[in-house]
């Protein structure tokens, strides 16, 4: 596979720009991209995100170190960020390749990113976001569909994608596009780059790998589902209080979790302390039917952990086949010869 | 433009096995897709379908008159058929091109269209509902995801296509698959056909021609809207108290009528008799605030009301030349060159 993949590279606005070889963003899940897995990505090729998580200091330095020489970026939780503003200043000590930022207005941290030069990643969930995005100077809008696992919104990657290129190119023609939700193969990155978009950040796909801090447990419970096994909720939230705003929710697998709570959030509220100590010991235990594995609909193209590596070359390898195998689709056929078609 | 869509032909085993000139067939909107919306779409070059709706035979008897001689085909409500099942009989009798069943079970259906040597097509919306579809022998597959317009399910396009491309693959590789929801020009049937689907079937954008039987006031709330202005509901099926089952919603624009009522869905019941008559006057007067606009996400791509061929061969030439453009990402680069990169 290395000595085809080394003939037939993919270059896009994203690759040069970002000064990558692949055009993959590695998504900063909270708590499975952990410096390993962020320095995996980017040693394969791509950028890899650190997860900035929900605010612990020791944890993110912990994962800076992890990442070693390796040049890699942090990913955050926009609202979340905001209470604990100093993890961005520790992700900007560690001179990050870029700052990513997601769910709520980006607007009070852009500056201070851009201000260090380094480049701004917003991940957005619909229009109007992208339109909050690009006003607030973004390098690079993430649009990401509903398909996505962990939190999002409604709109699908299929749709959300073009409309925020067809913005991009009228607004702001030198901000760059990638497309995030569903994305998990060589057939998706070739897609992502049809609909508009000029790479593809991946979350599930590379949650599934060797370097990804998942238990095994989860794993297996992924490598055992199709994608009509996941749901959007917000019953995991409740359970760990975190104080998502309403309109976003997690994509997860169902599970027994899923079906004692979804649909009850008012009483999972009223006994939201003693269900925060089970959930916190069911997720430190890695159980996947007692807390949750947080994973998208494409988890149902997913049937082997690997390393990061095998899974990046094989997305790229696939998509420049696709996309150079024009031949398939395209067929000159003389003018006169099609008078009789139907 | 048609100079150059005469020199790029699409040619996919879709077109082959249909004898159509282009991968794209036309989705069987209720009441929207009449004889002369599906003739059009046959007459420029793709598979068009009339929309059998829920049960009046005077009117789909009408609509394959109006179709002319143009060869088109029929399309179901699978639950709703099998209330009505005389129209399966009256389109069979109108030597239809292909039936498409979507929305329950088609098994019941199947080998009556088969036998026949029809082309049975069957759209489903998720995983196991493909399962079924290449057990009860469909010709296409149809994987329609939850951006499209009207009814449908919550899995996403841009994953559930690849998913069912590998279930056919493994199970039926002579089963045809075609991608629906949220393509609405060439950028997304480009990205249909990297995603593994031989072709796609388009509602929304097919919705805002001219040959459709739509509303000039919900024409223009569908040009004013953006991708973030639609919702999934049941509200308007309460409303007509059609007994659609619980797991299917439609996806329609945001308006009075939904923030009046989504949400209230028991309250809604409870005086349907009442608001089941204003429904209907407001349907029939096309009234886009008090009744509802059946219309995709990417009704945010959607600027102009155009005629059918216009937008066909637009979707053409624009996959086209995305697809031929493959210099665009494919670069050659020596082997040695690429040994300082990073």
């Amino acid at each position: 596979m290395t000595a085809s993949l080394k003939d037939k590279l993919l270059k896009t606005r994203l690759t040069e720009r970002l000064g990558i070889r692949h055009p993959i963003i590695g998504a900063p899940m909270a708590f499975a991209a952990g410096g390993r897995l962020a320095a995996a990505v980017s040693a394969a090729g791509g950028l890899g995100l650190i997860g900035g998580g929900y605010g612990d200091a020791d944890w993110l330095s912990r994962e800076f170190r992890a990442a070693g020489n390796q040049a890699v970026g942090c990913g955050f939780i926009t609202w979340s960020l905001r209470k604990h503003p100093a993890l961005l200043d520790l992700a900007l000590a560690n001179n990050p390749q870029a700052i990513l930022l997601s769910f709520d207005d980006p607007a009070s941290f852009a500056d201070r990113i851009k201000q260090r030069g380094i480049t701004l990643i917003c991940q957005v969930q619909t229009l109007r976001d992208a339109e909050r995005a690009v006003a607030c100077g973004a390098d690079v809008i993430v649009a990401q569909g509903s398909e996505a696992g962990g939190h999002g919104e409604k709109r699908g990657t299929f749709s959300l994608v073009p409309e925020i290129a067809d913005l991009i190119a009228k607004q702001s023609p030198t901000t760059l596009l990638c497309a995030a939700g569903g994305i998990g193969d060589g057939r998706g990155l070739a897609a992502a780059l049809m609909l508009g978009a000029d790479g593809a950040l991946i979350g599930s796909r590379l949650w599934a790998s060797k370097e990804a801090n998942v238990s095994t447990a989860m794993h297996n419970a992924a490598l055992a589902a199709t994608g009509d096994d996941t749901i959007r909720s917000q019953v995991m939230d409740l359970a760990r209080k975190l104080d998502w705003p309403s309109r976003y929710t997690a994509r997860v697998l169902r599970n027994s979790f899923i079906a004692r709570w979804h649909g009850r959030e008012a009483e999972l509220q009223s006994v939201a302390d003693e269900e925060a100590d089970k959930y916190r010991q069911a997720w430190a235990a890695g159980d996947p039917d007692n807390s949750n594995t947080f994973v998208g609909e494409v988890v149902g193209q997913i049937r082997e952990i690997e390393p990061v590596a095998n899974i990046i070359d094989r997305i790229v390898l696939q998509a420049a086949e696709l996309l150079g195998a024009k031949g398939r689709y395209l067929e000159m056929v003389p003018v006169e010869a099609r008078s009789s078609e139907r």
